[in-house]
């Protein structure tokens, strides 16, 4: 009884999650779902990127959290319009709640959409939002045996930034054990190694964004 | 609809945990349900629990993950009854999981019930499974904005042990920030400073251990 009910809101959030796809893909906007735990660095990164992208795209964020608008207002100040969803409790974003935002964005000023979701390795993994592709952060103080006990976060996910490398100094964790072990669940894993602090490593990801825009614009 | 699901699913879940606790409160083990978000640090705190204290007192820790049994392992290594659930998929554990692992135990030879749920900032605050009190893990590389955006975790715990100040120098997060925003939302909670790493300020945890487990057998 309990699986059914839940297959049931699974299979009603991808048709929402469907119809908002649809909808990005007709205006050419490549959107990516940000998942991590907790403080890993998901907001830090968007600042880093829309430093680094913003003057050569339009780049919109929707920004997941249980309570606080804390984070939408980080993401303003960098001058890119932001949207604050408070799920009020729920321990992810679903389809439904990224329709609400629809509203508050002109979609013709977008090429880059990213939507930050509620800091959890766990939920968000079963719901899509009507992403391109989902995309994790790990932070390295998290610890080496994350793969391994929250493998379906790394098996949805196309994306995997290791981030705070520069604690690495300071706390017992193999980069290369993650990589190994993300790879087992994920052979078509794409990572790279940043500090969001430090800025280490990020050009590699900036690119990789560059590209994935470009393709999609160049299937409108 | 889909809240007087979630409704009837919590209340299911009470009266079970109501009952483990009935039968933890008769033998007189005094039951911690610890959670953190996921490498805070709850399989080291709990190691270094184990050996401040097994010698004077009964021991005995419940390790719940989605999937592996790596934390189970490290648990008896050192030399007490530990027992894995896999949650499949499951985000968070309940009542009903708990009772699975009774047939594991000797009631008779616990006096400390250790039950380290699935690393999760969300959904495990909303399920008791028959523990005397919630006691919650935040590392300082997560940074200090965690009470005020998962303010139920903050609010349903007894305890906060703020874990990994040998990282300090390194990150930008504010121990009284935590304490003061934690205060506000739950005016009675306990907090310690410690390091699982260096061992420092963890013997205030062990005396509040040590009393508490007192208490719950002064009053068999």
């Amino acid at each position: 009884m309990k699986v059914s009910v839940v297959r049931n809101i699974l299979e009603a959030n991808e048709r929402i999650a469907a119809q908002n796809k649809e909808l990005f893909d007709e205006n050419g906007i490549f959107v990516v779902n940000l998942m991590s735990s907790p403080g890993a660095g998901k907001t830090s990164l968007l600042e880093r990127t829309i430093d680094a992208l913003k003057a050569e795209m339009g780049i919109g964020v929707i920004e997941g959290d249980i309570q606080s608008s804390r984070d939408a207002e980080r993401v303003a100040q960098k001058g890119v319009p932001a949207v604050q969803i408070n799920t009020g409790g729920a321990c992810h974003l679903d389809g439904n709640m990224i329709r609400e935002t629809f509203s508050e964005f002109d979609f013709r000023d977008l090429d880059l959409l990213v939507v930050e979701n509620v800091g959890n390795l766990v939920c968000p993994a079963e719901f899509k939002v009507g992403e391109d592709l989902k995309v994790m952060i790990l932070s390295v103080a998290e610890g080496d045996d994350k793969p391994s006990k929250y493998p379906l976060m790394f098996h949805e996910s196309g994306v995997l930034l290791i981030n705070k490398t520069d604690l690495l100094p300071y706390v017992d964790c193999s980069v290369q054990k993650i990589r190994d072990d993300a790879l087992k669940i994920n052979p078509a894993m794409r990572i790279f190694e940043v500090s969001c602090k430090t800025g280490e490593g990020l050009e590699g990801w900036f690119n990789w964004v560059r590209n994935e825009v470009k393709g999609k614009k160049g299937h409108v």
